[in-house]
């Protein structure tokens, strides 16, 4: 029935519901589902245990990829499901969960995950719930548009259900790369020494032994829900290609630049997107996450070749992907995430990347993640894999949210991810600063100049002569430090 | 006259004195110098600079290994030479002039400081000044008790100057092994799985037309300043026994346990001393520094290998080194510090890193660098390096400073040095918090409860506990948390 989906028959005997796979779970299990921004994600399970959960009180740690598409996050975490959730989530409902500390959300690295796994520092894989596109001869799962965890969440896990995507076509079969680092201490170098390289599988192995259950589904990812670029994020993209444009005249990169990492979002889009406008030809990408605009490039011809871990696109961008896969499928492909994000690859090719923050501060010193620094919003990602050992990290906001009301430049960052060690560039609509080889105090003047709001500035550079009057490397008026985010709590706006 | 030190008799031409080899130096010059955490540095060049600017107003780009000995950093901060100084630093001189905003400090992870320089982040050096036993038959300059960035230093710079110190022994050729990453897109895998391999060569090729000056130099490293453990450190070390050895018992680890990584300082001095009285053997060290602790784990048998770019240890242990460097040649190697603290080569052998903290918040975000938040102690040093990429991030402080006023824990960091994403256990005397696999709220708990001091506690939970009722991932009463070091800046104490 499935012949070219199962190509071992005798797993066929393995196909059940949703619901019966589901009755495999205990509470106090940890499980591992693939899904990565949204894509190629376990369409069934996520229901049929958020359903269980709202009958019986089920209650798991979930590990992903990264975040899922469909709803699924926030209808296990409604449902009571979810004690414990790593290492990335951008739903609402969940968001809400965490930010309660009804789940424990633990924020992760995302080449971090499976090597924590490996190595024990967390609680092993029970049970792995991956999406496929086909089970191989030998029992490999083929995976669809994202690989995520998934190779080391079927590795370690006790038990592997396949979730069969009728969806997702075949064409996507050999676009895979899987490679797993072996276990300490004998793991030797990832050979990976160019982004188009292929070094693994071009399936997950598995033995047919190991897979106890196979879901049949028949649904599209979600698409992205990335805005198109406005005035602000077109601004952001001409400071970013006008910089590198000078890093080229001065010899310093060449008209293919290094491979580039985006992140996921509006902004990091709209900058690839910007890069269609530019002189730069012969690119490469490697990134963890490919968005629209990746493809605009490739189809430009500009990007001659993308290697990422997952495949997030707009409803029409993914029909099309997805109907002309053959059409990509010597330009793309799709990695672990531990090894799309590889400090190890990446200090090794020099990326340069462009990920999104939240608010800095006029040292330089970055959130990502924590909305008045405190409250959750999806997390650190990938950025800090990339930020850290990139030739070039750049970070890009708008210099203002709600209407004005909130600086994304502020004195001090009410949570740091990034710190200033690991932020080259920094980006706003209004201009880029370059902080490459600078001290604090350089940095904050041209931060200020370059990147803050107008309105923002002359309470920035008050600040700034106040805190240099106390002196220190990085000069600081303590008790005012976050005084701009204490405001905007009590009176919805960052303005005196 | 020389000729067992320089093997090249053409370049006893090029002896000079200190002096004479200073008149080379231009104001706006960047200078590369030898010297990492006190070893190797150049003894003579940085006085005759000193003197130079004193005279002149001579102004110049120093970037170092990391810290110098024989008060060269204050020396040359005193008479003004110092225009910028990357990547570390230990003095009180030239702290004094950098928290006054009068020496630009550029604070880097030690691992990129030559990568930077490689792909012209950072303006190029002019003139490379190392410390050297020997200049060899064809030009390769052997280094002493530290590599630090000196191979870069030399292959990237216009004119080297080498200072030959008589005082070391050429005992200590043959201990280094110099490997120097290419250049980006085509660098290859650096091909060390395990810390006793060597992967380059014995000395650091510049070839004799590039020699520009031979100073010759007779005097020692400046002793370590590490204060024998105490009953605090001895603590700390009990904890980290004890939990090496629950590891163990676990089966996460061997007793050979992984390779250790050990920062500067007399707390990680006193961890490794605590080893003595462990049931580990078979041990290895890859780390970046090696004080008189290994040296002991050596002598001891239980520590088989020890890699690292720098040797600082006491004066005595520091005589009986040179003196018998025979005894230790098989199990040690000295590398840049590039590869010592590479994140490739890291996360592959997967270390126990153990670093100092000045202080870390209730969520275990720790500063390593700025005391009171704003003032430049020594630099982040490798600490960032090692914690990101460690099988376990390990990061020790005494719970209280200047006589209980001062608390190491705090509500907030005041600067963030690692984010909580890259630490896994925090040890004060009064015990260990394992903080895998938790989430912030979780991590509060323990830390407050295991680690700060008793007279604290009560103050920590009361801040927890206002806080989390604002809600939040990393809950936080923002108006409140940096009140303790604004308490302290206005009354000397933290105590409310």
């Amino acid at each position: 029935m499935y012949k070219n989906r199962i190509r071992l028959p005798e797993l066929e005997q393995k196909i059940m519901s949703a619901q019966e796979a589901a009755r495999m779970f205990e509470t106090g299990m940890t499980v591992g589902m693939s899904g990565f921004t949204k894509a190629g994600d376990c369409k069934a399970l996520p229901r049929a245990l958020a359903e269980r959960a709202e009958r019986e009180g089920l209650k798991l740690t979930l590990i992903t990829g990264a975040s899922l598409g469909n709803n699924s996050d926030g209808l296990m975490a409604d449902a009571g499901l979810l004690a414990r959730r790593l290492p990335f989530q951008a739903d609402a409902v969940l968001r809400g969960k965490i930010n309660a500390g009804e789940v424990m959300f633990i924020d992760q690295h995302l080449s971090e995950t499976v090597e924590q796994l490996r190595c024990h520092n967390l609680a092993p894989i029970d049970i792995a719930v991956i999406e496929a596109v086909a089970i191989t001869e030998d029992g490999a799962i083929v995976p669809s548009t994202s690989v995520g965890n998934s190779a080391s969440f079927v590795e370690q896990a006790g038990l592997v259900i396949v979730e069969l995507n009728l969806g997702m076509p075949l064409a996507l079969e050999g676009l895979h790369d899987i490679y797993v680092p072996g276990a300490r201490p004998l793991r030797q170098p990832i050979p990976i020494v160019a982004p188009d390289q292929r070094v693994g599988c071009a399936a997950i192995p598995v033995g047919p032994g190991r897979i106890a259950a196979i879901v049949i589904t028949d649904s599209a990812d979600s698409p992205s829900t990335i805005l198109p670029p406005d005035d602000e994020t077109q601004a952001i993209a001409h400071h970013i290609v006008a910089f590198l444009s000078g890093e080229v005249r001065a010899g310093r990169l060449t008209p293919a630049l290094l491979p580039l990492q985006a992140g996921i979002g509006s902004i990091a889009n709209a900058v690839l997107h910007g890069l269609l406008d530019s002189p730069f030809s012969g690119m490469t990408m490697y990134s963890e996450v490919l968005q629209d605009s990746a493809f605009e490039l490739l189809d430009s011809g500009q990007l001659t070749f993308a290697s990422a871990s997952s495949i997030t696109l707009s409803e029409t961008m993914h029909r099309k992907f997805l109907d002309q896969v053959d059409r990509y499928r010597s330009r793309l492909v799709l990695r672990p995430q531990e090894i799309s994000n590889h400090p190890e690859v990446l200090r090794r090719l020099g990326i340069i990347a462009i990920n999104t923050a939240l608010e800095f501060d006029i040292y330089g010193n970055v959130n990502s993640t924590h909305v008045g620094g405190t409250h959750m919003m999806n997390g650190i990602g990938g950025s800090g894999d990339f930020a850290r050992n990139a030739h070039l990290s750049i970070f890009v906001s708008k210099s203002v949210a709600k209407q004005g009301a909130i600086s994304s430049v502020v004195p001090m960052a009410a949570h740091v991810d990034h710190t200033e060690h690991d932020v080259d560039v920094v980006a706003t609509e209004w201009g880029l600063a370059d902080l490459r080889g600078l001290a604090p105090r350089e940095r904050a003047g041209l931060i200020i100049e370059r990147c803050a709001h107008p309105d923002y500035r002359a309470a920035l550079r008050d600040y700034f002569r106040q805190a240099c009057a106390r002196g220190g490397q990085t000069p600081h008026v303590l008790e005012a430090a976050l005084s701009w985010h204490v405001h905007y709590r009590e009176k919805q706006s960052m303005r005196a």
